[in-house]
This record gives structure tokens, C-alpha cells and sequence, in this order.
């Protein structure tokens, strides 16, 4: 029989789940809105992300009042802790999907993104999606042999970036200043996006096996 | 007399007011190798961040052990799990001044900041040490009453970014698109260590009062 203690664990739980869902639908819709210039697609994940910001108030104060009362040892504390940063990642990806669909907003019912970017951008989205299955994953059932795999997708969302730039640095790219700012923005909140997503798998693989997957001596012994 | 729980507080404490020391001159050193195109200092602000790196996992991991081995509670839990935060933070500012600092030395020996752009990034920079004074004072004094000067300055920022646009798209801007692409990047940076200066601000006042500052209802109760 599970204690109150482990069912408060697992509702914080399903909660960061809930949270992993929404980021990856708003990412998903602002690409879209990118993509097929759509403000009134824009708009509704830019609505969306206060829905996603209270997640993060609520997840932040029940993981912390589980620290504080119940003085959890271990597994319990690492999830706890770990949540505290899980949920500050992903409200963080909220907001990047809000920066995306605010440039898709700015320029329609002009498209943001030209044509030669068109397949460089979709690229990212993708990128982007995937990374957010293998999270959604990673988080949910703590398989933490996705973490390569989304290390893995880190460095193919850091070589889209370096093609968008080659492309807008071209001597043929013919659309001016303003497109390549928003181009380069997008980059960026794509790339940010990624790193999110690589941040969360290794906090993910601290709760499992208590030591950080990026530090080389690895010496962390709680 | 203070006991050892309160002694490592205190030893974590200094150790935070380390870490914002070194991040404020990274980031002075960095706008100063922009200003000055100078790839040595850059150099220096790139070599310099492995010790940021390095106090981030001391003073996380040492936190982590205090959770978990002394189940603190009250102000104390709230100075270990604020610091957890802090950590990050700070981590991220060393971070945006090693992005800074890569701009001036990709260019070197040319200027990245063309003359008409030296005012605002120039600017920029001295908002980003004068937060970073603010900042250092609510660390190390937990001041809460400069946190309302810290997000008056956040706002200054990011109204320089806005100058900072305005000026590479003016159709008097001769400096081309990657000129326009490094300033777009270097804004971004630059409004990106504010909101860390403003985060931090808010992590102390949650410190000092419990309750979150930038939460309409201030509901959190521990």
C-alpha cells in the first residue's frame, strides 16, 4: 500500500508529465504558426503559457513543502530537488515557444520565414518535437538511456543553427536585415530550447542515479 | 555561539557572494574585449568561466548534502533551495559573458560594435555592472529594498535593446547583415543577464519574506 507521502511524490509527478505536454504542444503550435503564418495560432500559445507558468507555481511550492515537512531522504529528496529545476526548465521552454510565436505574430499574415529558410526552420520544429517525445519519456518513466539520444539531438538542433546562419549570410540571401534578425532570434530559441531539453534528461538521470551525467569525476555521493 | 550547521550556511553563503563577484567582472571583462577588440581579454573571460562552472557544483552539491543530512527547515531550507537556484543563475550569466566575449574575439582585430552602436552596447554594459552591484549587495545583505531598483534597471535594458534594433534596421545601417547579426545576439545576452540579475533578486526576497514577489496572490505559505 502506497503512503500519502509517495501519492503526493507521484501527483508532483504526473504534474511535471502535464507540464512536459503542454511545452511540447506550444512548441509545436508556434512552429506551426511560423510556419503557416497564422497570428490567431500565435495567439493561443502565447495565451497558453499562463496555464503552464501556474503548473510551475504549483509544482514549485508543493515540491518545496515536501522538503519542508516531511524531511525526505535519498530517491525522495533527489526527485523533489530535481523537480525544483525540472519545472523551471520547462517554464523556460514555455516562454521560448512564446518568443517563437511572437515573431510569427509580428510578421503575418507575411511569412517570417522565406523560403530558402522554410526547410532549415521545419527542421528545428522537428528537432524540437523529438526532443520533447524522448523527454516526455525520459520524465515520465525515467529511462535514462535516452539521455544519449537526446545529447544526440542537441548537436543536430547546434548544426541547424549554423546552416540558418550560412544561409542568411550568403551574398544571395535577398531579404534583408529584419528577416535575418528574425531568423538569427529563432535560431537562438530553438537552440535554448534543445538545451532545456539536454538539461532536464541529466537532472532526470541524477534523480536515478544520484550523480550528474556532465561532471567528469562524477564525485556527487548523496 | 554559531554551530557547524551554521557555520557551512554562512562558508555556502560567501561562496555565492564569490560566485557574483566573478560573474560581475566576467561580464565586465567581456564588454571591455568588445569595446577595446581586444581577443586576450575575451580569452581570459572564456578561461575564466571553469571556475564559475566549478563554484556552481561545490556550492550545489554542499547544499544538496545539507538538505538531506540536516532536514533544515524554515529560513535556513528556504537559503539552501534559494541557493540551488542562485547557483544556476549565476552559472548561466558566466555563461552570456563567454557568449559576449566569443563575439569580440571572432572579430578581432576588427571592432564587432561599429562606432554608431558603441553608445548602446557600451550602455548596456554598464547597466549590466551596475545590476550586478545591486545584485551583489542583495546576496551578501539580503537587501530586498534594491530589488525594485534591479527590475527599474532590467527595464532600461531592455530598452536599449529596443535603440539596439532600431538602429541596425534604420535604413542608414551600412554595416551589413552580419554586423547586424552580432548586435542582435549581443542585445540578446545582455537582456538576458538582467532578467538572471532580476531572478536572483526575486530568489532573495523569497529568502527573507517566503513569499515570491512576482506572484499576484502570494499564496506560498512554508
Amino acid at each position: 500500500m502506497r503512503d500519502i507521502f509517495h501519492d503526493e511524490l507521484d501527483d508532483i509527478g504526473s504534474g511535471v508529465v502535464e507540464m512536459t505536454r503542454l511545452v511540447t504542444s506550444a512548441m509545436e503550435q508556434a512552429t506551426g504558426s511560423l510556419m503557416d503564418a497564422d497570428p490567431r495560432r500565435a495567439e493561443r500559445v502565447i495565451a497558453g503559457d499562463a496555464r503552464i507558468d501556474s503548473l510551475r507555481r504549483d509544482l514549485e511550492d508543493r515540491s518545496f513543502k515536501m522538503i519542508a515537512q516531511q524531511a525526505p531522504v535519498a530517491t525522495d529528496l533527489r526527485v523533489l530537488v530535481a523537480t525544483l529545476h525540472l519545472v523551471a526548465d520547462l517554464e523556460r521552454m514555455g516562454d521560448l515557444a512564446i518568443h517563437v510565436a511572437k515573431i510569427a505574430r509580428l510578421r503575418a499574415p507575411e511569412f517570417a520565414v522565406p523560403d530558402e529558410a522554410r526547410d532549415v526552420i521545419a527542421q528545428m520544429g522537428e528537432v524540437a518535437a523529438s526532443l520533447m517525445l524522448k523527454v516526455a519519456d525520459v520524465v515520465d518513466g525515467r529511462d535514462i538511456s535516452l539521455a544519449q539520444a537526446i545529447e544526440a539531438e542537441d548537436d543536430s538542433m547546434d548544426a541547424l543553427r549554423r546552416k540558418l546562419f550560412t544561409l542568411v549570410l550568403s551574398p544571395r540571401w535577398s531579404h534583408g536585415t529584419e528577416s535575418a534578425i528574425d531568423l538569427t532570434l529563432l535560431g537562438r530559441y530553438y537552440e535554448r530550447f534543445a538545451d532545456h531539453a539536454v538539461a532536464i534528461a541529466r537532472r532526470v538521470i541524477f534523480i536515478v542515479t544520484g550523480v550528474y551525467p556532465d561532471r567528469a569525476n562524477g564525485v556527487a555521493q548523496f
